[in-house]
């Protein structure tokens, strides 16, 4: 079976979308409990998808991979992904807190590009966790990438992601430079807008 | 505070609709896994609710109960409900055995009112487990009922459902046991229904 | 352009969505007025869906037609289709009225296979409709079908769909023909559930 | 009857629901086109309102106005609101359009908040439209406010929007000169990103 075939089979569809369900309802959850406890809404919006076959393609040749079914059972760890978009950053971390803390399923790798933003600019929060799907009568664990980001980061992510098919001309790097030069721009509203958020709370 | 007050609790609605989120996530999934294995559509509808306060006070009088949240937490099962609506009466038992099996919530009660309907005529499934929600920093254990029935049987509980409320005069008795009588024939269009099924898969 | 290319046209595609949440739209707002004015829940479920190129393909051969976009365009008309599931028969038939009540779109076709049931023993409502869709700044009009049924025709044509596509052996037949009068037991049912009703309400 | 039973009235709360359904399928059939057209999502999120008892009273009383159902009824445009929430500036002006172009609703009055923001430094456009409900045999026309924003702009009103019930003292004050003073900072996010977008699309 190749890999187009592979990432057709109705199984291998219906085991990522329960992955998407189960995130989904542990998101839902946590939104409910901080909503609830802060008094503001946190999760701004979610969205989901599963890695198309076109995207995985770019993704293997990057990691000098084979398109092979078994390189993406070993290799691409964000085939399943969940976005969660809050307004603040300490909201954020709160939710990737109480993600880390759920004893049912296993925290996999956790990178924070908030902290430590990619060469690019690009910052988020990427958390991969195993979830257990109980499937035709055992347990199967299935990897999940949430990405936590504000409404600023997901703001100039959009604008990396439309670059990123462009060919490579002058104006396409020019664009590229100053996009990451704007990357601090939108830290900084990131900043001003919690930090204006916390006086506000502490009126 | 007072029965009203406490079911109006942010954090007690809060935690009603954490249940809710997490037990449709598991039956969707239990549906996407048996729609695959079977190559049908096996829940036709799913609905939920949280018990109101008015039909609260009803089943706490029944049950000779005062008037207080103590008694609902330790006497009323099914403040969080959640049903699902199959076509066939083996879907129905397959989605029950696959959710006593789940190791990550407590089954508590089952009633089987398909084997042993109610006086009344009521037939369905009804499964009290006990969910956990990761709620402050520690799992809370919340009840949620599961209540799994064929269509025909939904259709009958709607008729036995309006006429809870009427008063009790003579033509409401008539209707009473018409309808009791008529939850025979409603038993038997399941069976004619899933005779038929399994007919037509074996050709 | 062949006909499976027509039909993934993305503009297509987009166009058809729109009928379908238009229409939805319009089944919303007439459920919950009747659900107010009659005091009880009206539509039971809705679906929705844009038929396959494979039922199309078949569709156009059995009306002797090529494969072609323009045959699509002029004789098929249940392309989009919205189906809502309603308890009782006066119920369907109030929305059917309602529906056709409306000055924004038009009637084009009404069969009442209910009246009068196909051969087969089917029984729904279909209406097609033309609705407008403001596309490209001009108004398009796009055809919907609309099916009405009660759960109990909704029952017996899921078994006459799971037999459609089975070979035609001799039990086929059988169960074509069984078939084919259960859907006389079918329709005892509506009438029985609706006279049952009609007297709780007036008692 | 008075203001609070004028409003939960099941009648009003359906109809305002019924204006809500109705705009929300204006705007994903706005959205499916344009997203179709351009090759990028236009709408970010959705999310709709009416407005509550508390809110009503608040907004009568800066207006000088009795607390009657009739005062609402000619004076208060926003009791049922949608909102849209875009990237880009010129995307929501687009919108707007096509919404003012729609032949089966009428534009009563249009607020551009964005060309002349408030005082306070709010910018966002407002739309206040007259739908058609048929409703009981009768069309009735609903009045809906659609709040058509960037993720900027919806960012910082939600800042504003938390400052709003606090009392009126000196750190009050000085964030919210500071948040008027970080609107224009806001602003200059949106001509950039629009600037970036429409470079990246030159390409």
């Amino acid at each position: 079976m190749n890999l187009k075939e592979y990432l057709q089979q109705e199984e291998f569809v219906v085991k990522c979308e329960c992955g998407i369900s189960l995130m989904n309802a542990k998101l839902q959850i946590i939104n409910a409990e901080l909503g609830m406890r802060l008094g503001r809404k946190v999760i701004h919006s979610m969205s989901s998808r599963i890695k198309s076959y076109e995207s995985i393609v770019v993704k293997l040749k990057q990691k000098g991979l084979p398109e092979h079914a078994q390189a993406v059972e070993e290799y691409i760890y964000d085939v399943v992904g969940v976005r969660a978009v809050c307004t603040y950053t300490d909201d954020l971390y709160q939710i990737a807190e109480m993600l880390c803390a759920q004893k049912d399923m296993k925290l996999l790798k956790k990178k924070d590009y908030i902290k430590n933003p990619k060469k690019s600019g690009y910052r988020s929060m990427h958390l991969i966790f195993q979830v257990p799907i109980s499937f035709e009568a055992e347990v199967q664990w299935i990897r999940v990438e949430v990405q936590l980001r504000t409404a600023a980061m997901d703001y100039w992510a959009g604008l990396d992601y439309q670059l990123q098919y462009k060919k490579e001309n002058r104006e396409a790097k020019n664009i590229s430079r100053e996009l990451k030069a704007y990357a601090n721009a939108i830290e900084q509203i990131d900043s001003k807008v919690l930090e204006l958020r916390r006086r506000i709370e502490a009126i």
